[in-house]
Parts: C-alpha cells; sequence; structure tokens
C-alpha cells in the first residue's frame, strides 16, 4: 500500500498456473527496463488457478505501447491481464437513494484523496441528496424508478454512466435493485454494499432480521453486484458487537459505520486494481 | 465482573415490567439486611419486558430459607426468578466427539479456576478422548450412537447425567443432533458451539460452506441448544479475519480458536449467571 | 441505548458505598412517581466507591423543580450528582486546526441526530475551516494562536465559548495544547482525541512513533483533557491492524477512522451522561 | 498458509534492492525445476531494502545440494539468504516459571499438529510444572535462578538447549530476564510473549499498570528478546475491549487469551518462515 513516488504500472494477471510463469512475468518486465515494486501472488491449489497482482516503476516511454505489449504477453501465456498507469484516475459514479452516510463518506473521502480515482456525478431515484450534492460541486441526475417503467430508468441511468466514461458504479445504499441486464449492459464493475453480514440476512431490513434473530455481532458487506441479490463475489466484511441494550436504532446507526468502512476500503481497493474476481469469490492483493 | 471477597446472593428476574418494580425489589433486599454489590437492569421497550441481575453480600444467614424468601418474593411480583449463592458451584458435564480442542480448553479452563462451577464428566460416542480424560481424573462415559439406536443411547446419556447430578450439559463439539425429546427430558440446560457465524452457514460442513462462498470473516456461535438445529438463543459470538491465501485447512484451524472462546465465554456467563433467555434470544449481563 | 419515547431524566451519582443505597434511590424516584427504565450500577470494590447512572420517565411536572429536588436528595446521601433531562440538548463547540477529518465526522453525525447535544460554534487557529463550517451554517472564530501570546488567544477562545453558552469542548484534532489555567475557568469538560493507543506514543508524531517501533496495531485514544498532556481520564480507545506493507501514509489514512470512531463515540457518551471520572478513569455505562 | 502436497523449499531473503531481482530469483529457481507455488515481496521505499519469501516445489534431488546452492546464489546477489525444507522440522524448546496456560496451550498446538517443528524440552526456573510436562511425555529440566548465580544457571540453560538441537527458544511466560551473554551465545532466536500492549506498560506488572491508567484496551505483544527488556522486535500484538466493571483479576484472566493467541501465532509464523527481523521492525509474510 505504500504510495512511491513517480509513475508505476500495476498488472492484475490470472490463468492456469504453469511452471516459471513468476520467472517469465518477471523477466518480461525486466527486458523492458522497470523495476518491480511490488509484487504478490497467489495460487489456489484446488483449482491449479495462479493470481498476481505486480507493480513496476518504467522508463520513461509510451505507456499505451507499454500496456498493448502487456495484454499481448499475458494472451501468450494463456492468461488473463489487466494493466492500469498509477497516474491514469479513473472515474466513477455513485449511485444513492435517500440515506447520506455512504454518500457524504465517499465524497469526502476522495476530496482526501484518498481513492485513487475520480468521482464525476451522483444518480439517484430521489431529489434528497441534490442539494448536497451540488454543494460538493458534481452533477447530480434524478433518475425516478418505477416498477412498470424500470427499463426505462436504466436505460437512463446507463446514457448517463456512458457520457460520463464511468469505469466503476458504486451503490452507496443505492435502494433498488439493478436488473441482469442493466449489470451486462454497464460494461463495468458494480459495487454494492449490503448492510448485513452476508450470507446472513441477504434481502430486505437486514438490521430487523438481526435484532429479531439476536445476534452479538452485526455486519456489512461490500460486494460486486450481480443478477442474483446480495450473492456477488464479497470485497469485505466488518462487523461490530452488540447487546441486548442496543435497540434497532442502535444496531442501524452502529451499521452505518461498518457500511462506511466496508465500502470504502472495497473501493479504495478496487481502484489500486487490488481485486481478481474468481468465480462468486476475490483474491484482495492488500 | 469483579470477584468480591465473601459469599454472594445473584438473582435474575424477568417478566412483565411494572412501576416501582426495582425500588421493591431493593427495599426486599435491604429490609432482609443484604447491601446490593452489583445491579444490571434492563427493559424491553417493545415487549415491555423487565430483566434484572442482581448481586448482594448478606448477613450470615440460613441460605436455603433466604433463596425460597426470595423466589416467593418474585412470585408475588408475577415475576420468574432464579437465585444462586455465589458459594454454590453447579455440576456440569462435557459431551465430545474426536475432536479435542474444546475439550482440553474446557477442562485447563475449569482447572484454571476461571468456571463458577465443575465439571463432572465426560460422554462421548467414540473412544478418542478416553485416555486423556482420564489422565484429567474425570470419569468418561462411552455411549456409542447408532442413528436406529439413538433412543438408547440418550436414554444412557440421561441416567449418567442424572447420576452426576448435572445442571448444566456443555457441547464441546458433540458431533450429533440431540433430540427434542431428550432436550426435554434432561431438564438443564444445554449449551452448544457451532463452528460459524449464525444465522450463516447452519447444519454441517460450514468452514467449506464458508470457503465456498469467499466470506471475509469466519465465525463461531455458542448458544442453547433447541430442537431446532443450529437455531437456539445466541449467547456468545465471534469471528477472525482470513483471506483467499487461507485455505480450508486453515479455516479450519482459526475456527479452533474462535470456537474455544466463544464457547468458554458462553460458559462462564451462564455459570455465573449472567444470561437470562427470552424468546430467541439473550439477555447477557456482562 | 435504547431511545425511549417521551421524555426522561437522566442521573449519575457517585459516592463513597453505604447500605441500602440503590433502595433509598429507587424509592425516591417511585415516591415522586417516576418509573425506572434503566439503571446501572458499579460498585468499585477496592475503593468501596458507588456509582450509579439511573433513567426514569416521569409524570409532567416542573423539570426544574425536579433537578433541584435530586440534588438535593444526592447530597443528603452525602454523593455527588448530576441530573439531565433528555428534551434538554447541551450545546458544544468544536476546536479544529487544518485536518477535516473529525471536524466533518463531528458536523455530519450531528446532523444526523447521533448526538443528544447541538453543535453550535467552531474554533481554530487557522482560516482552513472557513469555508467548510460556514455552509454548514455554523460561525466560525479564527484566533491565532501565537506561542508568546497564548494567553489572550485563549481568553478570546473563552469569551466565544461563554457567549454561546457551551457546556462542551471538542478538540476534534486542534493541534495546541491548552493551559492548565484555560481548562480550570472553562467550567466545562473539554474531550480530546489523541492519535495513538495511549499511554503508547503521547506528544507529538504518534503515527511516526508507531511506525518507527513496527508495531502491529495502531489505536486512537478520546479522552478529557488535563493540564498534563495526554493524560486524562480515558472514554474510548479503538485500534486496527497494520502490518510492514502499510507506510506511514497509511497509518494516517487508516488511523483517521479510528480517531472519527473513538471521539464521535466518546462525544455521543457523553452527552448522554454515560461517563463519569473517577481519578484518573472513567466509568462509561454504555 | 495453504498447505502444499509434497515438499516444498521456503526461502527467505532480504538486501539493499536492485533492478532485476525478482526476475533472477524466479529464475534461479525455474532454470533447476522449481516451480514457484507462492511469492511475497515487499520493499521498503524508504530504506530501499527488498524482502521477499517464496515457496516453490522442486524434483526429486539432493535438499542439502539445493540449499548450499541457494545460499550461494543469495550471497552472489549481496543478499542475506535463509532456505527451509517443508519436511524438516525445527526442535524448539519452552522456558516457563509458574502460569501455565501458555505452557498447555504451546503443547497442545503442537501436538493437534499447528507447528511446523517440534517440542523437544521443557526449561523452568520452578518445579510448578513438572508434573504435566512429564504427562505430556517430554524432559523436564529445573534449573533455579539466584541472582547473584544466574550465569551459572544459563550456562546449564545454554548447555541443555545445545543438547537439543534447539533452533528455536520460546519464553511461554518465563519470568526472568535473560542476560545479554545469553542472548548471544544461544545462537538462535528467542521468542518472548509480554503481557501489554508494547510499548505501553513495559517491564514489570503490565495489568497492575492497565488497571491503573484505566485502559479500554489491554494487549499481549510476541516479540523477539534482545538485551533492552520488552524493546525487541514485535511479531504479532492483539487486544480486547476491558471496561470499569473488569477488576485486576478480570483483566489478567482476559489477558491469558490474547497471551496464548498472540505467543502462538507469532510461533507459527517463525516456524514457517514467515518473519525477517529488520532493525527494530519485521517483516511478516502472512
Amino acid at each position: 500500500m505504500t504510495s512511491t513516488d513517480g509513475d508505476t504500472l500495476v498488472a492484475l494477471i490470472s490463468g492456469t498456473d504453469q511452471p516459471g510463469i513468476v520467472a517469465r512475468i518477471s523477466n518480461w518486465i525486466f527486458e523492458r527496463g522497470g523495476n518491480i515494486i511490488h509484487a504478490d501472488q497467489h495460487r489456489d491449489q484446488e483449482e491449479e488457478i495462479f493470481f498476481q497482482r505486480v507493480e513496476w516503476s518504467h522508463p520513461a516511454r509510451d505507456l499505451d505501447d507499454e500496456g498493448r505489449a502487456f495484454e499481448e504477453f499475458a494472451r501468450s501465456l494463456g492468461m488473463s491481464g489487466k494493466l492500469a498507469y498509477s497516474r491514469r484516475r479513473p472515474k466513477f459514479a455513485l449511485m444513492v437513494s435517500k440515506f447520506n452516510h455512504c454518500f457524504h463518506d465517499q465524497i469526502l473521502r476522495w476530496k482526501a484523496g484518498d481513492f485513487h480515482g475520480d468521482i464525476t456525478c451522483v444518480i439517484s431515484n430521489h431529489r434528497d441528496l441534490e442539494a448536497e450534492t451540488e454543494r460538493y460541486g458534481l452533477p447530480y441526475y434524478h433518475i425516478p424508478v418505477v416498477a412498470e417503467r424500470k427499463r426505462e430508468a436504466e436505460l437512463r441511468q446507463l446514457e448517463v454512466l456512458r457520457e460520463h466514461e464511468v469505469e466503476l458504479v458504486v451503490m452507496a445504499r443505492y435502494m433498488q435493485v439493478l436488473s441482469g441486464w442493466f449489470l451486462e449492459e454497464v460494461q463495468c464493475p458494480v459495487i454494492n454494499i449490503h448492510h448485513s453480514f452476508l450470507p446472513a440476512f441477504a434481502g430486505g431490513r437486514p438490521y430487523h432480521q438481526a435484532h429479531a434473530r439476536g445476534v452479538k455481532l452485526i455486519g456489512a458487506t461490500a460486494h460486486y453486484a450481480t443478477e442474483v441479490l446480495d450473492d456477488g463475489p464479497i470485497i469485505q466484511q466488518d462487523v461490530v458487537r452488540v447487546n441486548h441494550r442496543h435497540g434497532l436504532g442502535d444496531l442501524i446507526r452502529k451499521g452505518r459505520d461498518l457500511e462506511k468502512l466496508a465500502l470504502s476500503q472495497a473501493v479504495m481497493w478496487h481502484l489500486e486494481n487490488r481485486v481478481l474476481i474468481y468465480g462468486r469469490k476475490t483474491v484482495v492483493f492488500d
């Protein structure tokens, strides 16, 4: 995590493991004049899949060329690879409803320089956070979602996201389920925060469920959204202890802190190219 | 939790809340010469139920009389009450199978003086821990459980528990489901440790389930056993962070520490009369 | 913590323990028509000091009378008591310098209704947060502090605090040491957040100290300010795990979350009359 | 941490960073027919030091040759390296006094197969744990330590450690300070558990110190012993929340669990060759 001076390249690579793979990748980098700053790799022993995150400094040259060359090289290994330049900051959008805690948290962390990327717009099915968004100097798109005309709303959302060249969507307590069609069309990852320790209490009103069950810890889960509700690959989870003295209101209040922490950590890791999706799971090179 | 010199009486009381209840209870204690050392109360605002744990020192007098008098007093308030003397140490039994981590942990904590009660025997459906049990100087009852003759085994278990005048049964990774009939007949609480963060991953092989789902925290849950598997009132839960580098074996190893901690804390609290059951939930006066 | 409908009175009482004290207090409440909703008490076994927090609902009557009557009653027991009405919201001030994370966090939690009190002004030795403060609709007092004219600055601070009838001062990463003289004159509690797990790394640049020492957890401590730097009674502490991959910048970033959580929890507890100071320690009735 | 089938070699390497170092190491392994299973590296940006832990499977051949060849190769890079074979289990000794919780915990974890190494003997300045040690089938050396004849005792300790070909000493609450002379002569690492969150409460009676200070979390620290008391490189730290209801006895009891967890984790990591010492700090490749 230590930030480094100057520009670096970060690659995420994964694929069927093969002998000598680490040597081949590090040689490729060395031969082009790069110097590895961090490298972390993992091998799934059951599935025999190889995962690597490698970050290197490089002599001044054309970065687009470098990116293309690396992707070609990854293909030649039968691996899928993704390359990012530390200088380049991807744009992302927030989707919100009425709750404002993750909304403020995301924007304030972005302004504090915590994220390796930039919030470019806020989309909401309500007007509640419009004034606040504008005070932060960000464009706000109010796109109401009516059950029978959901497709229409999603089309409008896609339009906005494309217009802003968004590479990530963050559902900061957006209280609508995104359709499978939308998730396919959006062509970028979508991170959601669910206010429970998944897989416990998936679905609606998880704090009510947790309160009724009498659990002694409540949680929050940041995950990539998939077509199945609250089922996508988990990036980060946090919990906090509760007891009988905590009413439902206390659970909701304490949960807000968990939601902020888990979601912001997940967004941070994603933007630093630390997360590889892998079936229903993630590899997080923290 | 601070231990106090000399003997004390501990009462757990609960029932429909009524005006002046705290005053009436504290007056009763004061009038009989007792001095309250700790008192903790809770009121469920939704259900209007009152819960109290109160601990007091008392002048030397007949404790059985005192106990009877208190129970009568509680009845006169329309409350259910339970009184315990700090000097009296209830006996409890361990039920085990082949895993030995909770078994050793329970016995060593008991020998270290952590429990306000005494282990009196070990019951198992296997012979694996027989020699170890005897080295600890405890009687071991090997009662095999065959599916088609489960009732017979449970009858034998009940016989042993009664013979030892057991007031609590601790399932220290006992890998059999106790029948509803047994739980009714045993007439004392049964505490179980489940190796997941309930209600997530109830049932068999929870670490396998957790590994397959890719959760970022694993947990353990100590709860009172009820007829429905892994569904009883939760006393304590603990979690620990895991990541993609942890294989199934690591989850199992890390989970062992959680199981020991959650189970021993639950047993400690139960034996100190800190736990009140309340529907599917518990109030823990820690 | 469960909030209750309607008004309640909350009393904090402490003093030398005496037989029947709980009965006397609960009788007093009962006789005036109050009904106890929560009560928590503690007895320091070594020092024989009694501490109680009791919250009760009361029939409609003059609350000022009730408060005076209670304080008189406490005095008659030889105890010191403090009474608060749940309806009454104390005013508090933020003191800040340049860091804005605790500043935003305090104000957003206040606006979210988490605090049982109201921020009334912001005082700073710098201009950095002036525009932000005004956007939040709060008055900002820029009072520069020059070493050789510190007394002058403190006099001006006291003037502002009095003008706003402040009952609590929150040092939200205010980077100046308050003089003993100021702390005496201000006549209300001052809560500070120190960015280490006290007593480790008291004084300046605690994250640098922690990084140099190679600790595996970093912390934050919210405490009442006293004349001795970083030495006052601790209200709340939080920690988070770090490792060799975390540079100084990561420690500072991770620490910001700890500071926000520990400080806001301490302020919340203080405003709900849950904290009793007791030598260099606190009793927190959470 | 995922365990792997078959034998592996594990290398820890560190030294001044140089371009192409990762490529050179992975090439060396590849050329000798090895296949990297895990590799984790770190670069200290301030000090420009490179650290790597790499684990690889290798074709059947003479392992001693392989080890010598690797060490030579490391030297040729100007690095210091250490190689271990997963099959080879180093021997280690426990040093204890009267407390038995870490003692039992270490031995039971060893018997459960958690450690990649073997306890070979127990040394104590008291007789308290002699019978227990023998029950576990381990030799016990009672070496009393009298202040004025400490050197004599340490000579005897060294003799025992050498006789058992010990490669690690674990101070499992051994209540004597080892002299700088001893630490030099012993020629193997010594891991100690201190019962506080260092650097807070170094020295004697840390739980008493913590209780007097009124901290809200207590801790335990596993570290390599150095000549300066409680000052060596920290391997692992754990904390647990406490409150005003916890007396000194509760802190001691709760602390026992922290001590067991922190010490066993440190020993586990050390034995798996995951720890590199680095000034007063450690790099732990977990």
